[in-house]
């Protein structure tokens, strides 16, 4: 995709909005490069929800008082603005749950536990999360199902021969992330989602690291169901979104029981309320939701496609900047079709000592295996360092985490 | 309980520290009276999650850098914190949940799909809110367990008899409000707990009402397992607690499965990690855990003691006057020890009409059934206006509610 005619991003003034990028820890200002584990929150983000708690906070479900009708009015537009952005049908196709992770378990119960016996598989990555892993793994040792996974290849990327082959009649649901957490690999995820089909099979997309920086059309995608975190998207924590085809909704049974989902309640039994509200029992996340619209808001009023290209052109920065030292192993595609992150090791320097030196530096990286064991296992390390770029970077933020590579190499020669 | 020895609260300066209850429609004061569905939030606690964002926030999981170390010690902390508020022993027995709804489906789900059987009985009462009745519901339809309710008498209160006949071998677990969100009774959940130990059962208690206006202590109650949620007790939307016993919640299967609740994940399997992160996966609510904190630390600044009396006045006052009026009919039992709250009808009006013209004198009440469907069937009425109070509510204000009663009257003579 060529950005050429997109205006670049003025990152300084929206570095005024992060009144956190400025602290300093032992007199240097924070280098913030922790983006895939969270974004930081700018200040209309953090002002929306202020304002909620100050102004109109009631608990939801429609009360009469007029409280609750502007919070009930704040909770469903929500929904409405949530569904508009990623072109969904409606406030119908969007759950709001607490994170990815809990629409990732809302699925494989609500789905995975009724409908799934021995017969069935279901198709992984070996790239996938562990809020996927795990919960797919689970979901089939209680059912009898099996789990496969789609292999990646040396570039990091998955290998489509093999999910042509093991995408077939007995798959159940093909489960896989947009962006990889560790990799940066962008899935072909409409691909994986035709193929799927073809075998009668569902399809689930973990879009935690692709919503937050790539325009998202889940009808181009022809997900069936596709879920994402508003923390990692300048938005607040305690809340994700879950999207779902309505009439596969419809038929799904609830997850989670309780108010405001149901529609008459006896001793004996109990009737479903409408979508979205279905899936979303108890007082919900009001605030929060609050602080995800205005945080979507935000986002478009910059413009996901130049969000794309900024984070593309800082990754490709990265990766060749990296790339030119000897003695760093880059992890995931080359080129420009990435997410915006590195993962990488310093030969000689475990993951945990790189990252506490360039903390040294208050250049804040993760270490470790990014929720992705088994992928780690595969690379041949039990860790790495991962740096990730959001909104706010610069590439002179990135000229730090490089210079601060020396330092790792005086400490550990 | 006598609470002769209390300084009363400061009322008028605890409302400085609430804008909305300065709030006008049609240039009429709020008059907030639905605390039972929702508490407002203080600035201490809005501007603790402000700050929180504006200068701590990063993901949690102990990442190496300065931030994360900021924001997992808060989160952290925070467990810590709640843990003494309700006398548990330390964080491992406080889960963060997104709400009392998700504590009570954990607790069905990871013990009562894996536990219960053809021969076990679920004991509730007839007062249970639906997000323990139709999750207990549910799990039994799916595992063939029986549910049985304890009776309730003409006051309202528990049947005590009934419960220590229905309380036996054939238990498995007691789950009881121990405030009932629309009678206000206070149940005896020390005897049921008790009675359910006798028999080898498990205790789950519903605090959601309690936890916010009196002092709880688990292990005076010696319940098993305890919800409630931060939005009810001055704290942020997004955040529940679960209590369990530590042993208990040792021997408990997970819920929800993703990053951050295991230890080591391979293609094939995984092994859990320590408490309470077995049972939080995916990034949690770290700043609705930052605002539930300053909510506690804000309730023992004031003393629950003194916000206890201070309801209980409010109560028996509301109660009186209501019970003052021939054309009212009021719910639960009288007398002073009862939640802050009354339910009640008009004779010949709706309660959702009767909310509607509170709502044109700007007061804030609550119709419905409360999410007690069953409760309200055996009541004979569809539903009921309810007002509920908390620490900032005064006498005046239940006398402008007593007063809107005429204009009912008048409109549906």
């Amino acid at each position: 995709m060529s950005h050429q005619h997109l205006e670049a991003l003025d990152v300084a003034a929206i570095r005024e909005e992060f009144p956190i990028l400025q602290r300093e820890f032992d007199g240097q200002q924070v280098v913030y490069l922790d983006n895939a584990a969270t974004t930081q929150t700018p200040d209309p983000v953090v002002d929306a929800m202020s304002d909620y708690y100050r102004e109109s906070n009631a608990n939801v479900h429609r009360g009469i008082h007029h409280l609750s009708q502007e919070a009930s009015n704040a909770y469903e537009t929500a929904h409405d603005r949530v569904a508009e952005f990623i072109n969904a049908d409606g406030r119908e196709e969007v759950v709001f749950t607490k994170n990815t992770t809990e629409g990732e378990n809302l699925l494989a119960y609500a789905w995975g536990l009724n409908e799934l016996g021995p017969e069935d598989e279901v198709v992984l990555t070996e790239m996938e999360h562990h809020a996927s892993l795990v919960t797919w793994q689970q979901i089939a040792e209680r059912t009898g199902a099996t789990v496969r996974y789609i292999r990646i290849d040396e570039d990091g990327r998955l290998d489509m021969d093999h999910a042509a082959d093991l995408i077939a009649d007995d798959t159940a649901i093909v489960s896989a992330a947009h962006v990889s957490n560790t990799l940066g690999t962008v899935n072909p995820v409409g691909q994986l989602t035709d193929l799927a089909h073809d075998h009668d099979a569902l399809s689930f997309i973990d879009g935690a690291q692709a919503v937050p920086n790539r325009p998202v059309d889940v009808k181009a995608i022809d997900a069936d169901f596709y879920a994402f975190s508003g923390h990692k998207m300048a938005g607040p924590t305690g809340i994700g979104v879950l999207y779902g085809k309505r009439d596969l909704f419809e038929e799904l049974d609830p997850f989670l029981y309780g108010g405001g989902m149901i529609r008459k309640v006896t001793f004996e039994d109990s009737t479903w309320g409408d979508l979205p509200w279905k899936f979303e029992p108890g007082t919900p996340q009001i605030a929060e939701a609050v602080g995800l619209h205005a945080a979507v808001d935000w986002l478009e009023d910059i413009g996901l496609e130049r969000i794309q290209a900024h984070e593309e052109e800082l990754a490709a920065y990265a990766y060749d900047r990296l790339a030119a030292e000897d003695d760093v192993e880059l992890y995931g595609p080359d080129g420009s079709d990435r997410g915006g992150l590195v993962s990488f090791n310093l030969d000689g320097v475990h993951a945990h000592d790189l990252t506490s030196i360039m903390n040294d530096h208050t250049i804040a990286v993760r270490a470790g295996d990014h929720c992705t064991q088994p992928l780690h296992d595969k690379l041949g390390v039990p860790a790495s360092t991962r740096a990730s770029f959001y909104v706010y970077n610069t590439r002179e933020e990135i000229d730090k985490l490089v210079d601060a590579l020396d330092d790792a190499r005086q400490l550990f020669a």
